[in-house]
């Protein structure tokens, strides 16, 4: 290492944090988390944040997306290297977008305490997932499209069981890769408002989630819709163990990460339910 | 040809014609109109369409549009060959559909008259061309994003401009190339209505087009909603040519076929100006 790298503590702010808040189409990315060899969302902001910042920039995101996976409104903390050249936000916000490509945009850049850390700060995930009930030219890699008719008042009366304290193992994929399958769902509910153009939008709020846990949440609650399970049947499934549920994992066309909630925060206004829309 | 290849007068009605109302993402492909070793649009539904009711059958569609260009409402007539296996039209959606990629979509199709024919019986065509004010990570593809402030109700007033009959000479490419550079625009519109959450929509209604006209009205109005350009200088085109503005075309991505009208219709309802929407 040169002399010059050596941090100085002169040098702006050793450190500094900022927040961003980040969406994303996923469909060419293999998920968010860097990998070696793959093309993540993660190490296509890094790669473009080491530009502007050094290569000690470090990055974290509150939500890990699956490959495929979209978000409207991932946050991150952005750690600068010191020494890292301080610009306005406003200005490192357009530099940093210059260097990114058209799937990938950052809404915006903030500062942020020095102990800000997007993934352990967050208290709450907010998914949407988008259900299109007719064939369009445009929205398929946005929607999963479901070819049977839905009961939504139904999938709406199962969606909300879920909320409250439960043991989700038999809706995630490896149960036993994580530390304990209990999950506190804040809130779940389906609907299909006027605005959203025939889509059913299914919304789930948590602390955090499991592995595909909200992708095959959307497929039981579809078998609910379609009249192939009941409410009592989803309920069965916090006590009950079934991996023949597994199958009925839908993809990550339809899912967003759709925002993150911190302490003392208001959750950010939901995005508009044709976000991104056809 | 075999002997069972020639039309029999007792099966299906001999050149029964059906009309078709198609939405795409002009993205992936050559343009409408058929080619040699390209894919375009009218292949790709032509090949589906031969499946369906036999090599026989043939497609025409209202508006030729350019390679990267989308249509919201393109009109296409579909002359089955004598023989076709006939199928209820909503059927025979269901079938075509199947059997397209999915960023062709057929929304209706219903019997028309023996001489219906999408190209010749068309008085208007109706374009929308989306500018995007800011970055999104979904937009990209479907729209232009301008990056000067723009002055929009300037554009609109020069927009205004250009409705009636005019020689529109310099607002296409090779003028020589058509039999007449004269076109009556029925109207022509610039507006950023809330619904359309920050895009900037152009709206231009005419009996024809020439070519890449569109395009070229579109980047001579972001020269006057930025500035660069006047309403004087807009009407200046119509008398005196001028192939400077030829630099001035914007991408396909923007431009959409809206839809077409037909004599003694009314026009379809305009689509949601967020669509397809970000």
């Amino acid at each position: 290492m040169s002399p010059s790298r050596v941090p100085s503590p002169t040098s702006a702010p050793a450190g500094a944090v900022l927040r961003a808040t980040i969406e994303y189409d996923g469909g060419r990315y293999r998920g968010w988390q860097s990998q070696v060899n793959a093309r993540t969302v993660q190490g296509t902001l890094l790669a473009a944040a080491r530009e502007l910042w050094g290569v000690g920039v470090r990055l974290h995101g509150a939500g890990r997306t699956d490959a495929g996976v979209h978000a409207l409104g991932q946050v991150a903390s952005v750690h600068l290297p010191p020494r890292a050249r301080a610009a306005a936000p406003a200005e490192a916000l357009r530099s940093w977008n210059d260097l990114l490509p058209p799937d990938v945009n950052v809404l915006s850049l903030a500062p942020a305490p020095a102990s800000f850390h997007a993934r352990h700060d967050a208290v709450r995930r907010t998914y949407r997932y988008r259900i299109a009930r007719r064939r369009t030219g445009f929205g398929k890699p946005y929607v999963y499209w479901a070819k049977d008719p839905l009961d939504v008042g139904a999938m709406d009366r199962a969606a909300r069981l879920l909320a409250g304290r439960h043991d989700f193992a038999s809706f995630c994929e490896n149960p036993e890769g994580h530390d304990s399958t209990v999950v506190v769902v804040e809130s779940a509910g389906v609907a299909a408002p006027p605005e959203a153009d025939g889509l059913v939008l299914v919304r789930i709020s948590a602390s955090h989630f499991l592995w595909k846990m909200v992708r095959r949440v959307v497929g039981i609650l579809l078998e609910v819709g379609a009249g192939r399970m009941s409410e009592r049947d989803v309920a069965r499934l916090f006590v009950e163990r079934d991996e023949r549920v597994a199958r009925l994992t839908v993809p990550p066309s339809g899912l967003f990460l759709e925002s993150v909630g911190y302490p003392g925060e208001a959750d950010p206004p939901a995005p508009h339910p044709l976000r991104p829309a056809f």
